[in-house]
């Protein structure tokens, strides 16, 4: 089973960037709300990187850059983030505007245009201000610094927390991260944002041949309605400070950040109370395996009853049936909070203890397909009726 | 755009089957409360018919012989349905249950046990009380008589109201259907049925030909959690006591039935206030077009705003763009109820008054991806607080 104790350990708190890394915030003017909305960090060298972005069909303008500038093979310097306005099904004239902050900060950092990505998150169909965007972009370097928090919070949208976590490999180099979006609750608030930084060096080739791998144990295993909003995108950047690192180690310590974001995601969703945590064993593929466990995380009526504490593992099997997993149900294992429930038949167990259990911060369905050996563990978070309430009056 | 206007006209109300056909209903036992839930429709002639089941990988009994005799070439005379349990993830156990089950009926009936469908709704994992069913069965065959609404009734589990529609072809022959399932609410109820009785007299090869096309356009184009369930079935018998109809006709009224029966199921989901219909066109294919539409009707986000009357485009431009669907974001154009919201950039509109339009009863998004000339409509409801409390504790 892919447990936490499977993963290596994370430090605590997470304050400041790797060796080599500086960030800056500040307020536009994008939010209305005053709030810091226009962030960037920057390396003193250039980094190696891997990106992954929404699959989308109307993906941002941010987005499409980015992934061909990782086809292109661009050496990158920093990356520019605005809340407040995706910057989404705007057309050519998106392009132009989220060229121009590329081309805004690449000027001001003295790096050229290609070195910097680009990262929008906000109401989609709106253009962003560009005059309060490139006078914002102006005064970024001004405030360049070596701690965290001013940029996870400014990249926020409707999170209600900042979201980091970072670890220390064997030789000393660090991996540092941070993440933006609420779960399941504001994707068209587009969306996630997942960035991981290191100093470690490490050969770019091996990095991006790993990423697609661990994007989809990590980030793509948090259920946004369906996993793909018009802006998200995840990205690592190592820029080699800190020496030649392991890469087998430190790929295991970058899934570590990113999946420790990832459960930061689905926990604080608005409207959720719970952490849900669906761990499948026994799959054919990891492939498998992963649509299994992320077909439970998004279904409503799984999270409505891990929302009302009802082992209802019924909805495991609809759900599970339904993903297109390979599925022997006379070999089927489902268990709540640790307590079998369904071994291809239904189990007597006490459903009041379960219940109780299921009070606990995060609710962990455990289920073996019965079909082979591979694994996969995906996060949502309970639907609430506040979820509802939130959402059906954003706009007006 | 494939509006109600463009299909054939329904005849109200549906209460007794087409010539050639009986049907019964009777309690035996199955369901807690008494009421009826073992039932019939029995056809004096063999039936051309055609048939569709859920994709799910943990698909009941029932679906998996179904399947298997509509591989075999057999004639069909009767199909028995049961609710109250659904005798899914049941197992080799179950197989054999659900084979006696058909088999009992064909006894009683004189009828080979492969001329007999069967249909079996309600909880997941648990084995049919055969006693009692087999007990039932015996009985069946004292109720026949012409009536569609005791079946309609017996068929029924989580449903508020049973479902039927009908119509008539020039010729005077009819096809009349009836439906269960309630909208997106107990999917693990299992789940959704549509059948439609006609005693028109068709070509079966021309009939399974056409049949995955309109299944796809009415049946699947309600989203139910994602459309798979495991139990979900359709299937049409023709007896042929009407005599010859023309194909190209009994093939648009029989959409047009399956169609009613579709909105009827959305119309009725647990919680649900309102029916929601997106209709999309300007799409590459007519595949695309219904992903599009489905995709909108399955996102909470938007059922949460149809709920809340809030005409926030921003999220069927999210849910299109993760539908996978080919668009021009340029080209793009979304309606809500008839008011244009969005045309390649945000459009000026009163949002109060479209926020007004949108308390009906039916809220309408037309959305044109720009890309091509196909169509496709898709049906859900709103999301409503009541949705969470009802699933929140359902088993427990």
């Amino acid at each position: 089973m892919s447990d936490a104790a499977a993963h290596p350990a994370l430090d605590a708190p997470a304050l400041f960037l790797p060796r080599g890394f500086r960030a800056a915030a500040l307020a536009a003017g994008i939010k209305p709300s005053g709030k810091t909305d226009l962030s960037c960090v920057v390396s003193d060298t250039d980094c190696a990187w891997a990106f992954a972005g929404t699959r989308s069909t109307t993906a941002a303008a941010s987005v499409t850059r980015n992934r061909e500038l990782y086809a292109s093979g661009a050496a990158v310097r920093a990356i520019v983030v605005n809340a407040g306005v995706a910057n989404a099904a705007t057309g050519r004239r998106g392009e132009r505007d989220n060229a121009d902050l590329a081309g805004a900060l690449g000027s001001v950092l003295n790096v050229p245009d290609d070195a910097v990505l680009t990262a929008s998150t906000g109401i989609i169909g709106h253009l962003l201000p560009m005059d309060r965007v490139l006078s914002g972009v102006e005064h970024l370097p001004d405030g360049l610094q070596t701690q965290l928090l001013p940029f996870a919070t400014a990249i926020m949208t409707t999170d209600t927390r900042p979201k980091t976590a970072q670890a220390t490999l064997s030789t000393g180099a660090r991996i540092v991260g941070t993440a933006k979006g609420s779960g399941m609750i504001h994707p068209d608030m587009a969306t996630m944002f997942a960035f991981a930084f290191s100093d470690a060096r490490v050969d770019q080739a091996a990095l991006r041949a790993a990423f697609p791998g661990i994007v989809a144990r990590t980030f793509n295993a948090v259920t946004v309605d369906g996993d793909t909003s018009t802006s998200d995108l995840t990205a690592v950047l190592a820029g080699g400070q800190a020496g030649e690192v392991d890469l087998g180690e430190f790929l295991q310590v970058l899934e570590s950040v990113m999946r420790d974001l990832a459960r930061q995601i689905a926990a604080d969703g608005e409207g959720a109370t719970k952490l849900l945590t669906v761990r499948v064993s026994g799959a054919a593929t990891e492939a498998e395996a992963l649509s299994a466990a992320r077909t439970c995380c998004v279904s409503p009526l799984l999270k409505s009853a891990v929302h009302g504490a009802d082992p209802n593992w019924g909805r495991v099997i609809m759900a599970v049936g339904r993903s297109g997993a390979r599925v022997d149900v006379e070999k089927l294992r489902v268990a709540v909070q640790g307590t079998p429930v369904f071994g291809g038949q239904p189990l007597e167990y006490d459903a009041g203890a379960v219940s109780e259990s299921m009070k606990a911060g995060e609710v962990i369905f455990d289920v073996d397909l019965g079909v082979g050996d591979a694994r996969g563990e995906a996060w949502g978070c309970d639907l609430s009726a506040e979820y509802v309430s939130i959402n059906a009056d954003y706009t007006t």
